[in-house]
């Protein structure tokens, strides 16, 4: 059984977002599922989707102080200037955290740990509403 | 034709380690397969999966220094420090690095490349058995 | 249904290459699929797939000299250095960028978003032609 739908995220500032509930609270076909997987894909090319802790808000901080310190601004290297101090760091942030996550569902449910969370970066300082693709295959 | 079933690794100390054997071992089910697809997907936030190289022990200890250096602890910006040093450079190792990777069957095996292997990164001091959910399809 | 095919790249300079029409020339089926996932798979470890930006080259060339930057040849820690200074640095490439890219099929395309291209990152200086595994399922 195949199941896809598009789904647009409400704008987020910049940083890192735990998102689990946004999505799933969209994805209730899940529960009628008892094995398969979810493919989370997001449309964009300056913004990223990963897992990662999902209960103290200061792994999303360390996150994105942490990326902003080893992918920074304005480093003497980039050529690609003309769309904002903030673009050519979003584009090798979406690079290197990912833009896709795929999960397992097992007995109607994400199959995450305990303690995972789906986090959207946003790389950009004004990224607006981020267009997600998932697509479902179970049975 | 769906399989899923939870690994438990043995516990490991920090580092890279290559895990293609302990886990094909108990993935038998793939010979009877014409083509599919593995994925294999790590249920915490402060270990790693990816693919490298399966030869040379010192990739191993050179990828672990290396991420050592870019993602050091007791960075200044570090706020999530109750857990440990170790701690808030696991959660961005594992979001570097990702929490799964899915590789392709082909005539009843693993199609890695001749020199590809499965990689855990394990980024915590004392990480104890990790937990793996791997979802397998095919025909 | 599944469909598996093997692709060899041509062979490429080291750098960052958009290479979606050099494979979706080769991924003509897709055009009957309604819906359903192609997954992209590099069977190498000095070289990787990623989604970004498929407009202006000086992307590609910044995330080159980035990624040279942050992985650099020579670092004093690295052991394993037989097999040339563009060795270590791309094995750590291919770890940071991921060995496969996942992509969505709706309605007979590729559900890339409008800026989004598949790169192949060569991260040897000498790489040659490249086998990628391209597995899809859908109906």
């Amino acid at each position: 059984m195949w199941l896809q739908k598009t789904i647009n995220l409400r704008a987020k500032p910049r940083g890192f977002h735990l998102i689990t509930e946004e999505l799933t609270a969209q994805l209730t076909e899940i529960q009628h599922m008892q094995v398969g997987l979810v493919h989370i894909f997001i449309q964009h090319t300056s913004a990223s989707l990963t897992l990662n802790e999902n209960a103290d808000p200061t792994v999303r901080t360390d996150m994105e102080a942490h990326f902003d310190q080893y992918v920074p601004e304005r480093a003497p290297y980039y050529e690609h200037i003309d769309e904002g101090d903030d673009d050519m760091p979003a584009h090798i942030k979406a690079s290197l955290l990912g833009s896709s996550v795929m999960i397992p569902i097992t007995n109607g449910q994400l199959a995450l740990g305990t303690w995972q969370g789906i986090y959207l970066g946003e790389h950009r300082d004004h990224g607006g509403s981020r267009r997600i693709v998932v697509t479902i295959q179970g049975e």
